[in-house]
C-alpha cells in the first residue's frame, strides 16, 4: 500500500490485487460458511411460497386421490359379473344390484371392482343396461394414491417452490412447510455528488440510480431490499450507516466507494470494522470490488459506474444472495452467433461486453455496444452478455462466440436491425413496431458505418443520408458504389431540415458557415463518416475553411441530440443538427436546407414480414402526424 | 347435440369441436380486441414498475451527466496551458490557477477543458505539479449527456421494465410514468367433490390444488388472481359465482366442468349468459377446454385434471392473460434431444408430453413421464414438454426431438439420472446431494427396466435387486449377463428387508407364501420386471403356487408404496413389500428375508464428480442415521 501527499493529505490506496473471478467468489463464499449455516429456517404456508427455498423435504401426508375413482364417465359394476358378456351373449345389467352411474372422479364404493365406459353400454330404460364386452378388475378405475402416496417425497430439500409444486404439496395434504428466511440485503448509495431527489438535478449531482436497480433484482433473486438515502463522503456518517445496515440485514451493499480515489473510504471501513477479504478482481468493467465481513456479515463494494456496477452486482453479488437463501445458482441462457467486427481485450482481465443481437439472414450477429459512453442505454438495449476470457486479445470480425442472454428470443428474432445514421424518429417507428410485438434496435454510427454494416451482413436497414459533392443528390450514388454486389435498395423516408443549432436567442448571431471560423465561436462537430459531418465538411470546402481554423472541430459527438447537449450546456456555442433536436433541448435553428434521410435495404429483407410492417409505419397516418409535431420535417 | 335419458335427467353434450390450438388461440385473441384495447393505463413511479408494461414512450427529461464531469482521478487543466509539454521540457502548472484536483465524477468548472490522469503528473509540493505530456481539450472527460440525452427515448412502448430500466429510466430525471394496469383474474375451482380444507380429507373428495397453482403462475405473469372457494356443480350456485367474478376481473378461468360429463354446466352457462366462442382444442391432454365471453370479459373453461389443467392454463389462459397486460409472448427455451424410447400418438390430437432430462455421457435424453398416472408428480419432477405434432404418430427410440424447458438447464446438467427399481431411500439420497446444488432424478421401472435403462444408455446408475434362482446371489449375475459389453460395475448398496404388508393387527392371519392362495385373500402385485415380482414369483414357483390361483395376482402397481397404499385402503388384504414401505403406511410386515439393493453403473461414469457424490453419501453417517430410523435396512 503506497501513498502520497496532497493538499487534503488523504491517502490513496492505488494497488488492487487481481484474482480471477471464480477463485475470488469462490474464497468468499468459503469465507461466508458460518453466514450460510446462520440462515433461519421459518414455517409458512405452502399457498404463499412461491419462490422460497425448501429448508427439509416434503413428505405427503395423505394419498391422492384417497380413494378408487372412476377415471371415465359410465358405470362401476363387478367385473365377475360380467365375464359372459359378448356380441353374440350379452349380459343385461340392473341399477342397484349390479350397477351405478359414475363420472369421472367418482369414488368407486363397494362391491364394485371395476368400470365401463358410457360409450360401451347400450341404455334399456328402465334402469337397465346392456353390455357386450367383458370388464376386468380395475380397469378404470384410478387407485387410491395413483397420483401421490402418503409417505412420498414430493420436493427435496433446497428446491425452489414453482407454481405446480404449490399444486403438488396440496395434493398430499401438506399446507405448512418449512423453507429458509428471506435475505435482507442492505443498500447503502454514497457519494456527496449522489442525489435521490428526482425532481431537479443541480449542477455536478447525479441521480442516485444503482440502487433502485439493485434493490428491484434483489427483489427478483427472493430477497428484502433495504434501500437507504445516498450517504456523504464522510468516514464517520459513512461508519454509523453501514453498522446500521449490518445490523439489521444478512447481506450490506456499499455503492460506489469502491476505486482508489481519494474519497473511497469503504475498503478503510471494512479493515476497521472487520475483515477486508479481497480488493480487485481481474474483471472489466468491475475491478475495484471489494469483498468484505463486518459483525459476521458479508459486505461488498460494488464500484459506482452503471456498468460495472450492474455487472459485479449480478456476477459477485448475485452468487452470495443466492448462496445464503440455498438457491442453486443457475445458468443463463447461451446463444452461439458472429461476432460483428474486431474485439480488442487486455489479457489482464476477463472483459464483459453488453451486445446487440440480431437475426440478419440466417446468421445471428453479435454487435458490441459502446463500452465507454451511454453505458445505462447500453445496459437497457443489450441483448446478451459477451465474455472475452482472461489471456484472451479479443476476436476477429466473423468469430463465433457465445453470448449469454439477457433479452428473450423471441424479442430478438423479431426485431429489425438497424445500423446508420441517427434520427429520433428511428425511436418513434421503434415505438410504434412494438404494438406489434416487433422491435426496432438501432445503432447510431453514422450513414458511412450503416452502409458497411449492410455490406458486412450485420444490419437488415441502413438509415442514410449521404450527399454526393458531385451530383448534389442524396443517397442513390453510394448504395450503387458500396452496396452494389449486395443488391440493396433505397428506401425513401424522410426529408429533413439541417442547420446550425444555436444558443437561444442566438447570442453570438451565427448565420452562415463563415461565423464557424469567428475566433469568439467554439464549435462541436459530428464524428467522421455521419452524413452530418460529410454535409459541414462539404459546406466549409466550398467556402474555402480548414476545419483547423475552427476551434473545435476535433471536438466530435456521434449524435444529433449530443451535439445539442453541448450546446445547451454552454461548452460549444454551435454544432450542426437537425431542427427537431435543436427543438427538443429548446435551441435555436438557423436552417441550412433540406436533406434526404432514407434507408438502404437488401433486396432480400424488402418483402419480410419485418420491414413490410417498418414500411407500413413509414406510410401510416399516425407518423405522418409525429412528422408534423415535431416539426423539420417533410415526406 | 345428442342428449339421453338417466336417472337424473341430465343432458350430455358429448361432441366436442378439434381445432388445432394456434387457430383456436389467435381467433379467440381476436375476438377479444375490444377487451385488449380497454385495458387501462395509470401512472405509477418507476421505482415500484418491475415487471409493469409501458402503456406509452418514456423520454428522458434531463440529461446524465448534466455537466461534464472528469472520468478519471487527476487534476483538470486548461488544454492550451499545457502544449508545450514533453519529456524534455516538462510544464509546471500552480494549483489554483493553472490546475485544480478532481476525483472521477466531479464537474469540470470553466475555465478548464481537459484532465490529466494522477499517474501521468509528478507533485512537486506547494501546490504544484509538473507534467511531460500535452493535454488535449476534452480527453478525460464525460461529456454532459454522454450517458443519456434530455429528450432521447429510453424505452418504447409495451416495453416490460426489467431492474435496469429502472435506472435508465431515473437517468432520465424520470419517476412517473404510464403503464397498463395489472390484469384481475378470477380463479374458480369447481366440482362438489373438490374441498379447500386441507387438514382433513373425507374419501371421495379430493383437495383443490390447481387454483392455487393457477394463482402463482397469474402472479409470475404479472397479475392479480382472485381466487375464491370451490363452487358446487349447482347451475344457479355456479352462474351467481361466475357472473360476479367477471364484475370484479379482466378475466375468469372456470376450474373442471370443462368435459362432456353429466354435471358439466361451465358451456352450457356461457353459451346463456354471454357468447360460447370454442369448445374443444386438438391437444391431448386438455381436449375440453371451453373459450367464452361473459359481460365482454374472457372466460375459459379449463379441465380438472391437474396435467391438463396446467398445460391449458399456460398455453391458452396465458396468451390471453399476456396480451391484455401487452405483454410480448415469450419463447421458451428449446433444446434439442433424444428420445429414449418409442412413443405411440393419435393423429387427432397434438400430443404433450412432459419429459426428464438427463445429461447421459454427451447425450441429453428425453425420457418420458407417465402419461397417465402420478400426473401431479410428473409435473413436478418433469424437466421440459415435448409435442408430438397433430398427424404425426409419433417418435421411434433414438429419434432427435425438441424439447421445451421447464427446468433449469445447470439443474438438469448436475442431476444423476437413476431408473430402475423404487426404494425410498432414493428420494432421501436426493435430498442430500441436493445441498451441494446436485439432483437425483429418479425413475421406477423395476430393476430389469433399470438393466435396460443403463443397456440403452439412458441413465448413469439402476438401482437393482434381483435375484438369481440359480446361484440365490442378487444382482451380480444380471449384470454380468446384460450388461457384460457396456461395461457396467456393481456398487453395493444396502441390505433390506422384504415381506408381506398386511393390514395393522394382521386381521386375515396372514403368514406365509401358501396364504396368498387363500379364498378369502385378493393380493396385489408388482409390476413385471421389477425386483418384487421376480421374489415374488420365485417364491410361488418353489411352493408351486400358480399366479391364477391367486386373487389380484394381475393387479399390479410400480412402487412398493403404491402396493402399501392398496392394502391400506383394504382393496388388497396383502402385497410384497419392503419394511420401510409398511411402516410409513402403518401396516403390519411378515419378514420374508433380506436382500441386496445395488447399483449398476456404466464404468466410464464410476469416476466423475456425480457419481463420487452419490457414493460419499451412501458411505456417510448421516445416510447410516437415516437407515436406522427407517428401519429394514442393513448396509
Amino acid at each position: 500500500m503506497i501513498g502520497y501527499r496532497r493538499s487534503d493529505r488523504m491517502e490513496r490506496k492505488i494497488y488492487l490485487s487481481n484474482t480471477d473471478i471464480e477463485e475470488a467468489v469462490s474464497l468468499y463464499l468459503e469465507r461466508l460458511e458460518p453466514c450460510i449455516r446462520n440462515t433461519a429456517i421459518e414455517k409458512i404456508d405452502i399457498r404463499e411460497a412461491k419462490g422460497r427455498v425448501t429448508a427439509k423435504p416434503i413428505f405427503a401426508r395423505t394419498s391422492s386421490p384417497n380413494h378408487n375413482a372412476a377415471a371415465m364417465d359410465g358405470i362401476m359394476v363387478i367385473a365377475s359379473k360380467t365375464y359372459s358378456a359378448s356380441e353374440a351373449n350379452p349380459v343385461i345389467l340392473n341399477k342397484g344390484s349390479d350397477f351405478e352411474y359414475v363420472n369421472t372422479g367418482h369414488v368407486i364404493t363397494e362391491p364394485y371392482d371395476s368400470v365401463i365406459m358410457i360409450e360401451d353400454i347400450v341404455d334399456l330404460g328402465s334402469d337397465q343396461v346392456k353390455i357386450m364386452v367383458q370388464a376386468s378388475p380395475w380397469q378404470h378405475i384410478r387407485p387410491i394414491g395413483e397420483d401421490i402416496v402418503a409417505g412420498e417425497m414430493i420436493l427435496p430439500e433446497n428446491h425452489q417452490i414453482r407454481p405446480m409444486d404449490i399444486g403438488a404439496v396440496l395434493s398430499g395434504g401438506r399446507t405448512e412447510i418449512e423453507v429458509y428466511e428471506k435475505i435482507k440485503v442492505g443498500i447503502m448509495p454514497t457519494g456527496n455528488e449522489i442525489t435521490d431527489r428526482y425532481d431537479d438535478l443541480p449542477k455536478g449531482k447525479l441521480f442516485d440510480t444503482n440502487s433502485w436497480t439493485f434493490r428491484a433484482i434483489v427483489e427478483d433473486w427472493g430477497g428484502i431490499a433495504e434501500r437507504i438515502s445516498p450517504v456523504e463522503d464522510e468516514y464517520d456518517k459513512l461508519k454509523t450507516a453501514l453498522l446500521d445496515l449490518a445490523q439489521r440485514n444478512h447481506v450490506v451493499v456499499v455503492n460506489a466507494g469502491s476505486s482508489a480515489g481519494s474519497k473511497d473510504f469503504t475498503a478503510k471501513l471494512i479493515e476497521e470494522l472487520g475483515e477486508l477479504v479481497l480488493h480487485g478482481i481481474a474483471i472489466k468493467p468491475g475491478k475495484p470490488t471489494i469483498l468484505g465481513i463486518v459483525k459476521g456479515k458479508p459486505v461488498i463494494g460494488v464500484p459506482g459506474y452503471p456498468g460495472s456496477a450492474f455487472l459485479v452486482f449480478e456476477e459477485v453479488v448475485g452468487p452470495v444472495i443466492k448462496k445464503l437463501q440455498h438457491m442453486r445458482m443457475q445458468l443463463a441462457q447461451e446463444v452461439k452467433a458472429t461476432v460483428s467486427r474486431r474485439m480488442v481485450s487486455t489479457l489482464k482481465y476477463r472483459e464483459y461486453i453488453r451486445v446487440k443481437l440480431g437475426k440478419v439472414g440466417d446468421k445471428l450477429i453479435a454487435t458490441p455496444l459502446n463500452r465507454g459512453a451511454g453505458v445505462t442505454m447500453a445496459l437497457v438495449k443489450a441483448d446478451g452478455l459477451m465474455v472475452i476470457p482472461r489471456n484472451s486479445e479479443g476476436y476477429e470480425t466473423g468469430d463465433e462466440v457465445r453470448v449469454t442472454l439477457t433479452n428473450d428470443m423471441s424479442v430478438i428474432e423479431n426485431t429489425i436491425v438497424s445500423i446508420g445514421s441517427h434520427d429520433l424518429i428511428m425511436d418513434l417507428i421503434g415505438s410504434i413496431l412494438g404494438r406489434n410485438g416487433r422491435s426496432l434496435s438501432s445503432a447510431h454510427v453514422g450513414s458511412m458505418g450503416g452502409i458497411m454494416a449492410i455490406k458486412r451482413g450485420e444490419a437488415h436497414i441502413a438509415p442514410i443520408h449521404l450527399l454526393d459533392e458531385n451530383t448534389g443528390e442524396y443517397n442513390k450514388t453510394y448504395i450503387e458504389k458500396y452496396l452494389g454486389q449486395e443488391r440493396a435498395v433505397l428506401v425513401k423516408g424522410v426529408r429533413r431540415e439541417q442547420g446550425f443549432m444555436v444558443a437561444k436567442g442566438n447570442p453570438k448571431n451565427i448565420r452562415t458557415i463563415e461565423d464557424l471560423a469567428r475566433e469568439d465561436i467554439s464549435f462541436v462537430n459530428r464524428q467522421k463518416g455521419s452524413g452530418t459531418r460529410i454535409l459541414t465538411d462539404y459546406l466549409l470546402n466550398r467556402h474555402q475553411i480548414e476545419g483547423k481554423n475552427i476551434s473545435g472541430y476535433d471536438r466530435d459527438m456521434t449524435t444529433h441530440m449530443a451535439v445539442a447537449a453541448a450546446v445547451e450546456s454552454g461548452t460549444a456555442d454551435v454544432g450542426v443538427g437537425v431542427y427537431s433536436a435543436a427543438k427538443v433541448m429548446g435551441l435555436d435553428f438557423i436552417s441550412i436546407g433540406y436533406e434526404d434521410y432514407d434507408f438502404a435495404v437488401p433486396e432480400k429483407y424488402l418483402n419480410t414480414e419485418m420491414l413490410r410492417a417498418f414500411i407500413e409505419v413509414l406510410n401510416s397516418e399516425e407518423f405522418k402526424s409525429i412528422l408534423k409535431d415535431l416539426g423539420g420535417y417533410g415526406l
